[in-house]
């Protein structure tokens, strides 16, 4: 689309206020983060969607390190036959799979499948590499992409082929396991809270909704402003499900001699969280990005296009801002006007803008425009680097608040099931719930309400739960967790 | 493979210099860069191989932006169709084809091919973006996974999935394209030998070897220590052949109005370069890394695991190098002894180790060894973050030196096809010659020697080439350029 459609696009953008869905595929074409391709069911993600991707990854990878986890990189074509080693796992994907039967002009002797989630190629890696306690613990992540056939897609949020990264660690005691799961859920609560500023709930799953093959999956659950909940990331606790001798044989020798099998864990984060991101801050005007993640976090504007003097002050504002560490850009497409900028700047959800014209330059003043709350500040060119940076943090902060008061208004206790019903009919949102834990009953609320349980909500950093007495909301049989339900993406 | 085992292994190391071939893969395996995965042509790339790559792609981002190239990401899916928009691209890649024929269940009406290479997916995408000429230039990067099918592999050089970077550029004009493609060779000279270490000769492809679709190839190439050339980066000039109204139709509005198409251009450059990097600079003992680019520059190797003291200096000395920016690392296992420890860094090819006894610490000195030149060196401890840094320096343009002198020892003019074919025969190399630029001699050379135009080098940055009298070295037929040959990876 070339810029002059785009703008005349944007005046037409839906306001998020009346229709979100329409919204949400509308903005992100037009803030080209990404667009529909020729391809049924997958996307292209433009630059500007993909800088956040990259953003992700700039911070994950650290986070990631410290846990002791390595990047690495393994096949995305897996024999069939590897799938079925795990029960549940094959039963789990085999509807989703996209499968290669011919290479190089021939029919395979083994079909290929597109990996939906590398387990089974890794551990059968794991097991030649495997071998002493000594070898463990072995921590590997990789940043790829992954295929799960989709008949109704949606930017981001459901597309065949998504990207992630995926993180498979094998571990010579469950408790070190067991630490892993949770050391990768805090890392995502980090990721999604301290730099998307999208608040999450922590818990763990029901068996229902757990991963294919794992013994416990925890989760992040994110609320959207439309009442619909999103999880944005999960951490399993494999067991030994993958390990044992059936499976995959990762056996090892421990420190006694004896033969043991390794304790596994996988966890994930897709390009699905960037879909969130965009339906937590965005508003009737386009996107709105916090600064930690924002690919330009100031874009500098000049009034005029035909002064020199201007765009060489705009250039040294760049510059400085720059030498502080802050990712600034001067809009220097000199056949649009200063309100066009605006505007791209704006829809784009950059969060801070600087207009620079004569009068500012003249008078030793700088004009800015924070994105979220919709603020002008008049500054001093003295020192404004230092300010610019000040209001960076103010804005990461205020949005993370902002975006949690929403998610508290959107939380709700009811303890009727008439409550229940009437909640997911209206607002929608979290609900917290007592249930029996009975998948009975589980299946009968999704039935009647299309709400699912997301998670029990840990009461802390080592993954406990408040232990309560009620009744459950569907049976009325006794119960001791509140569950949290919500429909969800 | 457990440590133990690694190191028996590292003992039978078959010599570099006894058999290249041989010691490459072994060597790829015990350095633990890679390994065979069960899925036939794919090999998997464990943390110490996919840390180079990390390097590769950490160096490469700010070139391509200071060129204007923006990061994106494109389906990993083209409609077979596609790929006969362009009949040279099809006839080319055809035989190389993964095709995926069933997804979630059921049989694709189109099959889909795994992407060989994106210039058709991405093109369709570029004519629905473009429309007038302040639409360009428009020039996107993908860091990706394509696949090749190959009955034949080899570690890193030939593989059926493989990682690379590919660049897709438009223009308004044909000079600028130009301009991009011989910007884009630069790039890949400056990886390869400025970080890389491997010293390329830039030039054009004939016709018969250039990419599948283009107008022009550029190429970087390389010779291997056994005469072998490896072609590293390539660089195409596409013309109109995809932008045209039968093709792609990426048609524009030009400054004056009218309807033109683009011109455009692609480059890339895969993990093949590893594979380049293992043989230009690894010896009998293991790999030999460049500190540019190696993901652990420094190994600080304590003599003995039981003291605290040494443990905690060796801690201090990674703390000091690492705020120099210096990749440090302690040896911290402490069920090996350091003499394992030591042969675990040569055969990784770390390019310089501190030793840390006790004896170092009460002088107050430290032994430093130089992986590609076997040297040590006592060093006071005060100020050696300084003298470190310096040596990495001098390691980096010590390796490019000897590795340019090697390349020009492997370096020949030849003036008749005897010589040709007895320097085929022995030490093989680049061999320089005049070639009349008829296919029909470039064929029958190749029939004859297995040897193949590599390419005409470039006299300068702007792609100018010598212009000489003299006769082709098959046929007798005048001829105006020397052009380089090589048996080829």
């Amino acid at each position: 689309m070339s810029l002059q459609k785009e703008y005349m696009a944007k005046r037409q953008l839906i306001p998020k206020s009346e229709d979100m869905s329409k919204w949400y595929t509308q903005v992100i074409q037009m803030a080209q983060l990404a667009d529909y391709s020729p391809v049924k069911g997958c996307m292209v993600i433009r630059p500007n969607g993909y800088g956040i991707w990259e953003n992700i990854q700039e911070k994950m990878n650290p986070l990631l390190k410290e846990l002791g986890v390595q990047n690495a990189y393994f096949p995305l074509f897996i024999p069939l036959s590897f799938l079925s080693k795990e029960a549940e796992h094959v039963e789990g994907f085999a509807p989703e799979l996209a499968i290669v039967t011919h290479g190089g002009g021939e029919e395979l002797k083994e079909k290929l499948v597109v990996r939906p989630t590398s387990e089974t190629i890794m551990y059968d890696m794991y097991s030649k590499w495997i071998q002493s306690y000594r070898d463990l613990p072995l921590s590997l992540n990789q940043w790829n992409n992954v295929v799960r056939w989709e008949k109704r897609t949606y930017f981001f949020l459901r597309t065949t082929e998504f990207l992630w990264q995926e993180t498979h660690t094998a571990h010579a005691k469950h408790q070190d396991a067991m630490d892993m799961v949770l050391n990768g859920l805090e890392l995502y609560r980090t990721i999604a809270e301290d730099y998307l500023a999208i608040p999450v709930i922590k818990g763990r799953k029901s068996a229902a909704e757990k991963f294919a093959g794992a013994e416990l999956t925890t989760t992040i659950e994110a609320i959207m402003p439309d009442g619909k909940a999103l999880q944005a990331g999960t951490s399993h606790d494999l067991g030994q499900h993958f390990s044992k001798k059936e499976a995959f044989n990762i056996a090892f020798q421990n420190e006694k001699g004896e033969v043991d099998y390794v304790w596994q864990t996988s966890y994930g984060l897709s390009t699905r969280i960037i879909g969130g991101l965009i339906m937590t801050h965005g508003d009737n005007e386009g996107l709105v990005l916090p600064p930690n993640i924002a690919p330009v976090q100031v874009m500098i504007v000049p009034a005029t296009n035909d002064r020199l003097q201007t765009t060489q002050f705009c250039e040294e504002l760049e510059k400085t801002l720059k030498s502080q560490q802050v990712r600034a850009k001067v809009d220097t497409r000199n056949t649009l006007s200063m309100g066009w900028k605006l505007n791209d700047a704006e829809l784009q959800g950059v969060p801070l803008t600087i207009v620079v014209g004569e009068r500012e330059i003249e008078a030793h003043e700088l004009t800015l425009k924070i994105r979220y709350s919709n603020e002008k500040r008049i500054v001093s060119q003295i020192g404004f680097e230092k300010i610019v940076t000040k209001i960076l943090e103010d804005i990461q902060v205020g949005m993370l608040a902002a975006a949690t008061k929403k998610r508290d208004a959107l939380t709700f206790e009811v303890s009727s099931y008439d409550m229940f019903k009437e909640k997911m009919n209206t607002t929608k949102g979290f609900i917290k719930a007592f249930w029996c834990e009975d998948p009975v009953c589980e299946k009968f609320i999704k039935n009647e309400t299309t709400a699912s349980t997301r998670c029990l909500p840990f009461t802390n950093k080592q993954g406990d739960v408040a232990e309560e007495k009620g009744v459950c909301i569907y049976c009325q049989n006794p119960a001791t967790h509140r569950w949290l339900f919500a429909q969800s993406y």
